[in-house]
């Protein structure tokens, strides 16, 4: 008898007969004699609409506000997810963040859950009800307020408590029946990957691959709570993120993960003297502007550098007046900006212990005159960011030449 | 200075502009210097979508779910109602009913308000805050379960919060600009009334005038709170509900409702013993069906009864069949049902005062050959069931026999 969180997404709670599709699919386990626990989002497009009415009111609506407002799309699904599973002759029980004992700190619309009081869950469970959960939502401490935990935050909620109750593990159901090695809308041969490792799922995440939220990752991972991530509307067995193990690291790259959404700035000729890319990143984060990954080149003669650094696409004006700014200041020739390009990244913890990785990376796309704009590295990725039309013959190439088929 | 409860309903809800044109109303107050509590509804047809969706999945959805679900879209409004006052530069604080310390008790979907823990209202206004709370909704004295009050709650909520916050009037917002004298869809000379005492309107409201719900113009009346029911379409001055004072008792009828959602149904020839009524309306009200008017007439030689009484159309079904059964045990001959009938009643606190009231209606439906299956009268009120088909032909004719135009 196993005790397991299940978190339904918001296209498989989309319409009664999702939720109809997703009740039974819990039922199921249950009558297994597992003890299920049930996190759910709003039903697709409900999130959207509501923000969309705050918008239609005001252009600045006010965090606190805006949380109370989006708090109620979960609750809709909660209920109807509990009423549901009802209608299928199991007891079930509704909750909201605040009633299953999620409590977060009071930053409104990104709140970090602090803890997780999980009596009512447990005892609930112990009375031999499938607990549903309200996901994406708390309470703070004081019980006062309302509060979201951002976009995706279900995804947290679910590991969140998975972990707080000891589940055995922490299922997310989605529209996708898991963890590709690169997105298959691209490339037909992309193969659906049994294992990967938090690590691995991170930067993949975190690069571009929508499957499932970034902060919910850590939080397993600094938790070891397993996590399936599966289809709610195939009964595939999914992908399973785990600790990383021995055999994982025979696979060199586990995925290849690509990212549209972003600009490249470039200051060309600065006089390099000490503190000037300080005195660039200052101003920007200043701006509020998140940087991704920056390069720095000296000329021959070594008096002068070109700086590029790559910004979230939705920010790239700001990014581009503050940079205009400080350039002038630093004596800089000027600053172009290329709004054309992708980051593509190869993905694997085996690259720790194999060598070559990123030349063979850097080769592959020669061999197919893909020029690389900029190159960056972490321990168990490689980054290069290309010509933006590029991007689906890179992925291809690169599925093909580290046997990601196979 | 006065401190001012402002309740709208579904329909001036019902979008967001219609949620803008609220704000502007809200704001225009709270600029002279009043304090504004404003109570909202849910949007129009929210929450019949909900109540559908749970309805898709369950014949019978549990009523605590339902109120979670049912919840949410007086929080949606709340916090919409709030952006929009922000917008317009006024402050503003949205709270759920459990927020805004609206305790009720543990009855889901009809709960009813034991106490309002309102020092977070007070807090708030003193502050300079617009408080926009949630309508229809509660929390346990526990805090553990959410709860509704149900169908028309808002109404109730609005008063109550008046009440606890010794508020100088509670203002009705809805989408009729106050209480007629009769239907203005039907009798196009219907006046507005612009001062009516509770009892009359909690008359009004229980035959089925829907502007205001009977528990709501209780608990005013309980609490001499003063009720002004307005237009949120328009700027007229609406009708104040409030104690009865000496100049109402020179108007003998005050207004006309209509009921056309009964039944009537008749035991013909029943033997005529002590007790034969006790053991009808007894098995009736164990099937929970709510009988309103019953007549009794014995035969001239004493030995036999008809007895006819009527009941909520929804509910003729079952009545029909518990009445069938007890009809068979007692010996009568037949049970009759009717549902082509309607309820017309006359009210005004002018009738303990005045005599000959009921005998100038009776004289006024006879004239124009409108015959009368039931009566039944109280201290402020006169109600007569007609044939269905006369229904408007009546409120016409008494409607000016009791000079309610001028």
């Amino acid at each position: 008898m196993a005790l397991i969180v299940q978190k339904y997404g918001g296209t498989s709670v989309g319409t009664t007969d999702r939720i109809k599709a997703v009740a039974e699919r819990v039922v199921r386990t249950a009558d297994t004699g597992d003890k299920v626990v049930v996190i759910v989002s709003a039903m697709s497009g409900e999130t959207d609409k509501l923000i969309n009415f705050a918008h239609k009111l005001s252009a600045h609506p006010k965090e606190r506000e805006m949380d109370l407002l989006l708090s109620s799309g979960e609750r809709v699904t909660s209920a109807l997810t509990a009423i549901a599973v009802e209608a299928l002759g199991h007891k079930a029980l509704a909750l909201s963040g605040r009633q299953a004992g999620i409590i977060t700190d009071t930053v409104h619309t990104k709140a970090r859950i602090e803890k997780i009081t999980g009596e009512r869950i447990i005892k609930a469970l112990n009375e031999g009800y499938v607990v549903v959960i309200a996901g994406f939502q708390g309470v703070t401490a004081d019980k006062a307020e309302v509060t979201t935990l951002g976009r995706g935050g279900s995804d947290l909620s679910a590991v969140a408590v998975a972990v707080a109750i000891q589940a055995d593990r922490c299922e997310i159901y989605t529209d996708v029946d898991g963890v590709y090695t690169t997105d298959p809308n691209i490339v037909q041969e992309a193969k659906k990957i049994d294992k990967i490792a938090y690590e691995e799922m991170l930067e993949l995440a975190s690069l571009g691959a929508k499957v499932l939220q970034s902060r919910s990752v850590e939080f397993a991972m600094k938790y070891n709570m397993p996590v399936m991530v599966l289809s709610s509307f195939t009964d595939n067995p999914g992908t399973l993120v785990t600790k990383e193990d021995k055999g994982m690291e025979n696979v060199v790259v586990s995925g290849i993960a690509y990212d549209k959404n972003q600009a490249k700035l470039t200051i060309v000729n600065v006089p390099d003297k000490p503190g000037i890319a300080a005195r660039l990143f200052d101003s920007i984060a200043s701006a509020n502007v998140i940087v991704d990954m920056i390069v720095q080149n000296i000329s021959s003669d070594g008096k002068f550098a070109d700086i590029s650094f790559t910004v979230p696409k939705t920010e790239s004006k700001k990014a581009l007046e503050v940079t205009k700014k400080i350039a002038k200041k630093l004596g800089a020739e000027r600053v172009d900006i290329r709004e054309d390009i992708s980051k593509v990244s190869i993905v694997g913890v085996g690259m720790r212990s194999h060598s070559g990785v990123a030349a063979k990376m850097f080769r592959t796309l020669a061999d197919h005159k893909i020029n690389i704009m900029m190159i960056s590295t972490s321990e168990i990725k490689v980054s290069c960011v290309i010509d933006l039309k590029f991007t689906e013959l890179a992925l291809r190439v690169l599925h093909s030449s580290f046997e990601l088929a196979l």
